[in-house]
């Protein structure tokens, strides 16, 4: 029996300071704005980040002719439409400065089915003034003070050539510089930052903070990437990867603060402004049981490395590898089209019931307690990327101090193999890949965690829990403090009337 | 193992074709419409029934006086938004005439904590003019073809001296015959009938029906109540009774049909417009898993002997005995105030979802077929009155016919003394008289039936059920025969990646 | 032509700081939340005050027997229901402890149709006990920083023998200290005031003053009401009356701070706890348009005199005399039942468009500028109350300061006789009763205030309003400067594609 | 003084037969939705029509290789998607077959700034396999009682180079043929037609028709488009146009007609699928009140001549010239983004509001009776095209056949230059791109039409109606004949309480 009391300090808010999306557009579609009000009325993320602002498909970049000569108008219909609606949905963007519009590109190399540009600008000008008129409309628009709690992050992944040509980083410091000082122009105090590097190419982040530093440029936070899986083993509309445990997400997210430590740079906020297992939106780890799992450590320790780790992507309303032919097809989405939670969903969501205070960590537990004396606890069980099979029945076994109270209410939350799985319940179906209306509704229901709930005795201000998940469980176990208000003339063995004789 | 291949016939919608209510202004209230609303989406009553349409609480009778003389005007200022509002969620009137409005009545004895009058009319020509002006409002502003629809009972238990001054049947005889003229004057096609009594009064149908046959009178239909409790044992805000079981309900439904048979109401419908195991707004037992278990045999059978049976009532919002003073609190509701749900809610939803085919009916399951092919399955513990334990692990065997899939969905909601109960989540919490936001929140998800799915295989066109109920759990199983469309690429064992060898 | 620049300062609040509303329960009903949320989201008020917290139809004071002795239960279930919907609608209590619940009052006098108790309480204990349960439980509930902005009154016009058994002052001032002594025991911080006391009693006033000083009294403010209106003259289902003019309701609201001057009171809060023309619930002239031309210079000015003045009440959902017989019936709501609205609504509204500084005020018109340099003119007609034929064709010219734009973009809203008034068109449909969905649908059009606009000139950084009334309007006159964005290259003439030569 | 009563017959519902929309995929996007929401509430369409289908953007056919192999997988989950939106809004798809998927094109043609495809199939197999499954799956989804309504039209205007690639009418041919005996494969019961052709192309039709007849091809119905504008003049952002009268909109709905007149087609069902004045998206004409003027005597006479014609289109939600750079930009919508109403909308909003049998019509007025004896008049001023200056002051003058009530309630809504004209007030404002909120709310509410009411005599059973017009207005006169409910003892006169001698 652990008896959880060495653990201390607060829960930082690093895993839900950010989430990722699909290209800009995408905010436009009623799915995509459904998902994301359920998921902030259950979650409540800060931030959200995604490519293609400044692509076609956005509008802001419209060269014309007039008068003989080459003008660009810069237009927000659509910027205005997706950042009215986020900040009714209560989240703000993440600026994410990106790719480049046809007509200021210098290429015709693309990314993804919706065919981002990935080209350096023609005009270095023109990039400067696109960045610093669509950055000055924004603080028109929406106030300084707003827009200032907005990270502003220059380009997406330069280190790879298919995100940036040649992945030239040379190019990509003078994209840098250029539109850093872009943004400080229309105010000193927007944030600013990059270089946004996926994993496996620290020697870029170092190059890129030498530069930065060596021409004395704004720099407000530093980010990178972060995924575990290995290469793509194909098969018709869907891959297969291996996952490196998930440990080693944590180790990603720490490499900048120490690779910065001594530096120029030390001290800058860090910001993982990607990360997932899998980097592809065709893997159906991401619709599973042993995903949450996985996950499951990282987002509790998370938070004490970095300043931030945004779960790539929120919905699966997303559009890289084309147009999802089945509602169940591996996306990155906490939710599948139509709002069907997946398992790693209620991960967030029982975050997101966690308290401030934390009262113990472990391998495979956290405990917190919230300002009214309410006591979490997230418990997972093992996520073994080996093949090995999913252990059933791992136990944790917890003494919690409740304080003063006889009893305690416990309320147990759970999604595992069995339990709060639509992918598990969509097999059975058949895999319908565009489920009927009743289908949806069934899915809907076995998406939801397995509740139950007991009232616990206190010994000595303490509970103790003995918790068995199911294979790839996480479970959340809330705990309040039970004050009986039972009126004395009250006895349940009455209730049908019987007399004492019969009790 | 049962196969249940006798039993045949549609599955009769008797069980949900009324409901009752608190009385009429009631409905006025948004907690109320909320809860109806949400009984409509998940159950879908066709009729509600209650008291109090005439009573001054709704302002119908509003005498005057002008030039010298009295007048009464007749308004309509809440009858109309009252229906408004049931039309609008999908549900008609079964029209109560009653009680007396005190600018009508002879005398001042009144009834419940609202106090409605229960004394004949001081002028019989008045209140027909009440009735014929009531019911020629409703057909001017709805239309006829819609208020035909509307069965219209005159008065409420006129049986006992409560309900109407010294239990006098010559008045009430009267009370009858001028509402049922002043109905039809109106339009002869629209639906009256009577005469509502409380069980135990067999005899007052019978010289009923002789009068209303003796003069001829106008009637569409015959109705009576139907209630199992014994007196109230009373302790401060509730009582304990006893019950009789269930299947005394089912006798008292049979009652009419046989007394009418040979007579000359023989043939006429029958409205059960009132049932409940207790006739107490006060009784725990209301709020029980037990009570679901001991009346799904009732919802699974009553329509074999009526043409309705109005589960009295939808809500805990309800003033017969005062303004409950705690959340829960014995109401006769299927939802509390705030939409908590009881276990009673869910038999109702389960209800709900059977199909019109019925494939097989026993002592503790129904088993019916949609023409989706889906089958559905009833199924509930024993409810025992005695005060013996209550069973846990009953179980029921069933062989399905399914058809020609290779496999079955199989999903699994349930309630119990552990499951879908939120009274037993509240005791767990310490009775809290009006929760907090958070812990209804806590009810409400307690209150949520346990739900599991798997797939089942089905052999020779058939699948093998063996049920095991939990204490006083009533539970619904959907089977879906399943198409397999999993592509010839896929395999799940290589989810992680790993090669042929792992496997 | 008036050069509005002598005025200045910043226009209160006290306008909107609380609003009257029909007995506490009534609040549980969807037609009154319908209503309020259509208030609070085009007006906006900050508080809410009715009666009847502790009358019986609240629930909160259940007095029962047990072992022999007599207990008191209090209960919130309602308070809860209606203060949570409060504050979802963003709209605080201004609460008023009162009447007497029927089980703690010394005798049986009521007022209102729905008899509330006005006797004085058979137990000062138990009456304290109620006050200090009540307001421990609201500060439980929704926290001491929330209740502490909730002022707390006691009672409501006991200078009326109606409203307090035989206006007996010192019973009341006994009533207060018990009272004020019970909320303070819950938090010394907590707002108490009084004597809510009817127009034409200023000696009251004078000795509650001297009485609570001398006893050293907790008092955090001071409240009485306004109205204007003679002696009912009845007929059926109304009445007619006189009114002084508009001038003596601020003559009402400046008493309390002059007779409290000097004194040891001197510079409490004051707030006219209810106001209005006519104190009838069935005076048509509440309906009419007269009644928003002659409260504006009421709303226009108030702020300056008091704390607060509340109109009295913000809904016809009210039942002082009953229950209304037609849709309209001269009830004090600024809506009518269903959401209709009338003239004095919009006043209302138009109030909540101006801007926080004052530029101009007159006998005719306000007129304000907000932070964005919208500069907002409220003006009104002459509203005679001599019988005299109303004024059509007033006019208030202004020279206002708008700044450097070249042009101004003037939208104008007006309600008046002919516009925005659905009183007229009711009269003119031949007054419907229970007016259908249609004719519903064609008064709420109706009820919308005409609106137009146009561009103005600016000349010298001003712009000349030359504003034409019609009968007893109010209009709303909303000036913003405006920057010119058409494009070089376009020309509204060349619309239909025509050429030079055309033009 | 007109006395409409030659004119008889019911109104056709060909007006709202059908609207078109931009692409399929943009039915996915919140605005469209909240549009279209808006526009079913207040207009009610039957279908809807538009192109992309089968492009690439809404992802039906997706090659892959699988086993050496070319397979394609059909896919639905956007077009399941957007036809559960549109039937729950209440409107239901008028099916267009096209563009080419790029995957089956057979070149590389493309349309559009979205980039359709206009190029045959490289294989006409796989085509028809397209359409098969495409159309199979719909009856699969939603029945086929239902989908058997939807009419099914084979791409659109191959008679233009741009939309067919070389205008190859052989190529048609062949598509019409491989597709229509396509779509009856699934069942011979499903609607099929064509040829969709844009205006000017007469001959195009004859020959379809010879080779539809020669071969005995199913044919359900014939289709074209209407168009009255010239050759673009372009500029930044917009185009100017002139435009042919409105007459030759009617003549060109015609011609179908009388050219299958005496031949094998002669009596099918004819669809104008497209029809405005304009055929640019960037022509500001559309947003002008001129516009509904320009359209009022189309939309009161097309249905003489055919059985539908589709206004071309619901929203500016389109992206056939890029993405809108301004809130006003000559769209085809109905309704802007962020659903402004342009004068056309109320011009159908004003047709929904028509009553079913025709009492009169004429060259600038329609009036209908409903059901209810409601009388609506629809009257408009001229639009001329020439560039003489707008009428203002025309006058229509009716003589009007009410009943026999005393009086009749008068309803005007009006759009004209002045009023209900967001785009004049865009204008005062500056020409806002994207306006702001506060800027939106304006333009919203001087988006609404102006509406009086009043009360006229009846004499004759008649009411006679004096109509001016102003400039371009369309005005809705809504008649309804008055029962006078006033009881005997009120007086308006009263309203102030003064005596018999002031009246």
């Amino acid at each position: 029996m652990r008896v959880p009391s060495e653990a201390s300090g607060r829960l930082s808010d690093a895993w839900r300071f950010c989430v990722g999306t699909g290209r800009f557009e995408l905010a436009l579609r009623r799915d995509y704005q459904d998902s994301l009000a359920l998921i902030q009325r259950e979650i409540g993320f800060r931030h959200i980040r995604g490519h293609g602002l400044l692509s076609d498909g956005a509008g802001v970049h419209q060269p014309y002719e007039y008068a003989g000569a080459r003008h660009v108008r810069h237009s927000f219909t659509y910027v205005d439409q997706v950042i009215d609606a986020y900040l009714e949905l209560g989240i703000r963007p993440f600026v994410e400065l990106g790719f480049m519009p046809s007509g200021l590109a210098s290429g015709d190399q693309t990314v993804f089915w919706w065919q981002g540009n990935v080209t350096p600008p023609s005009s270095w000008r023109e990039w400067a003034e696109l960045v610093r008129a669509t950055v000055a409309h924004l603080v028109d628009r929406y106030g300084l003070d707003e827009v200032r709690t907005w990270p502003i992050e220059v380009w997406n992944e330069p280190n790879l050539k298919d995100f940036w040509q040649d992945a030239d980083q040379d190019a990509y410091h003078r994209l840098y510089e250029v539109s850093a000082h872009a943004v400080k122009e229309v105010d000193a105090s927007l944030q600013v930052g990059g270089p946004a590097i996926s994993p496996g190419s620290d020697e870029f982040l170092a190059r890129f903070a030498d530069f930065v530093a060596g021409r004395s440029l704004p720099i407000d936070f530093v980010s990178r990437h972060a995924y575990t899986s290995g290469p793509a083993q194909h098969v018709p509309f869907g891959v297969h990867q291996t996952l490196a445990p998930a440990s080693k997400l944590l180790e990603q997210f720490a490499t900048p603060r120490r690779q910065l430590a001594g530096g120029p740079l030390e001290g800058l906020p860090v910001h993982i402004t990607e990360f997932n297992s899998s980097y592809r939106p065709d893997n159906p780890v991401h619709d599973t049981a042993f995903h949450a799992a996985y996950l499951a450590p990282v987002l509790a320790a998370g938070g004490e490395l970095v300043d931030s780790f945004s779960y790539w992507t929120f919905s699966d309303m997303f559009e890289e590898q084309g147009i999802p032919t089945s509602i169940f097809h591996g996306g990155f989405g906490l939710l599948t089209h139509r709002q069907i939670k997946k398992p790693t969903y209620h991960l967030y969501a029982f975050m997101a019931r966690m308290g401030e205070q934390i009262l113990a960590r472990g391998e495979d537990h956290l405990v917190t307690r919230d300002g009214d004396g309410r006591v979490t606890v997230l418990a997972w069980a093992p996520a073994d990327v080996t093949g090995a099979p999913a252990v059933d029945g791992h136990t944790v076994r917890l003494s919690i101090p409740i304080g003063e109270a006889a009893s305690a209410f416990e309320l147990r939350s759970s999604v595992s193999e069995e339990k709060g799985n639509a992918w598990a319940a969509w097999r059975e179906l058949g895999r319908p890949s565009s489920p009927r209306p009743r289908e949806l509704d069934v899915l809907r229901e076995a998406a939801e965690p397995a509740r139950s709930h007991r009232g616990l005795p206190v010994e000595d201000g303490r509970v103790d829990l003995d918790l068995r998940l199911d294979r790839h469980e996480v479970t959340l176990v809330e705990l309040t403090p039970v004050v009986d208000r039972t009126p004395p003339w009250w006895d349940d063995r009455r209730l049908l009337g019987l007399g004492e004789e019969s009790r």
